[in-house]
């Protein structure tokens, strides 16, 4: 599938989403945006994740960094197209970006496609990217008041994972706070909690994905 | 002290650094910025710090959050004046908010003032609050390739604080990586390691805020 750009479609936020969206359907790629905190896990979550899904999914990613690209290393390391975003600064991906970026993927051949957001809990919750799932990571070391102390970001996401569990027994972390916190900004997000060092709690989320995308196909 | 606001002050936001800075030092009051991600403990360690200076030094906080006054209720538990800035979405302080506060302080009787900004690795860093010192800390968890992934935070700094030490038995973090890798980004920055939770490593912090404070009242 070629996909052309048009020069409005780049001035527009907006209508950026719109197009991204329009191909991401067309060719039936389930694409998830994944936002959290620096430091929540949201790589190790996605290498993780990969490893269960390649034997079964076409998956790539978009990978948003503010410098470097080690992140986009760690998951072509494990055979993945991986497109890097540098925002040089910026805190947040916006759907310009990704249309960018939507040339360098031959999305007919891709079933899902993760766009790991920069790292920060405010900035990316108010960018519509055209992705079909917005998923926050909040990890346990951060503390559970982080819900109600950053409603934005949990108020905008159709999916909240807990990352981290295993450190359940040295942080202070109420689970079930955070689920009925999220529940009351939230009641129509989903909530997960699980460990990507582990594996604690992945296949839950892997059988999300698998029905995401069975519905997306659907379409 | 009597302080007036100016128009013009406020709709600049490095007029309102300097107009900041020239109150802290005319009241010898010394101010440290306070910046990290969400979840990094700012608010542990502020309780922490504060309870081992309020016998000598008269202390004073602003707290930053997007909503809530949640951390602002744990300090004014310790007894310390802390005034809250809600940015309601804004994903950092600037110099004008903190401008607006002044006159709810008398500054001439305090001798620390923290800022606690809002928890975001990369936004707060770019704005100047008229403060002596700003301090980025960094919590183990985290992972220690935030330093180059977040380069503009950490260069824009005069100190990083690793907090949660108490956690390197747990989750990866190599401490001496993240000092070169600081030492790379910024030669100038001191680095100093610590628990809020179990205090190891903050006599450190509490022997510089002090040197920090004879510094500022001798000018």
């Amino acid at each position: 599938m070629k996909v052309k750009l048009q020069e409005d479609v780049l001035k527009d936020q907006n209508l950026s989403a719109n197009f991204n969206r329009e191909h991401f359907n067309t060719s039936k790629t389930l694409v998830v945006n994944m936002m959290s905190s620096p430091g929540a896990g949201k790589t190790t979550l996605l290498e993780e994740t990969i490893k269960l899904l390649v034997d079964q999914y076409t998956v790539a990613v978009i990978e948003g960094d503010l410098a470097t690209d080690r992140d986009a290393e760690r998951l072509r390391a494990l055979g993945v197209q991986t497109v890097q975003i540098n925002t040089v600064g910026g805190c947040h991906l916006d759907a310009r970006m990704i249309a960018k970026k939507i040339p360098e993927f031959d999305l007919e051949e891709i079933d899902i496609l993760f766009i790991e957001n920069i790292g920060n809990l405010v900035c990316p919750s108010g960018y519509d990217l055209g992705q079909h799932y917005k998923v926050a990571v909040l990890s346990v070391p951060e503390g559970n008041d982080k819900i109600p102390k950053y409603p934005v970001m949990f108020r905008r996401t159709d999916m909240t994972i807990i990352n981290k569990i295993d450190l359940l027994p040295y942080v202070p972390f109420d689970l079930e706070e955070a689920e009925s916190d999220l529940q009351f900004i939230n009641p129509s997000a989903k909530f997960q909690a699980l460990s990507a060092k582990t594996g604690e709690g992945l296949d839950r989320w892997i059988t999300w994905l698998k029905e995401a995308y069975q519905q997306c196909t659907k379409q």
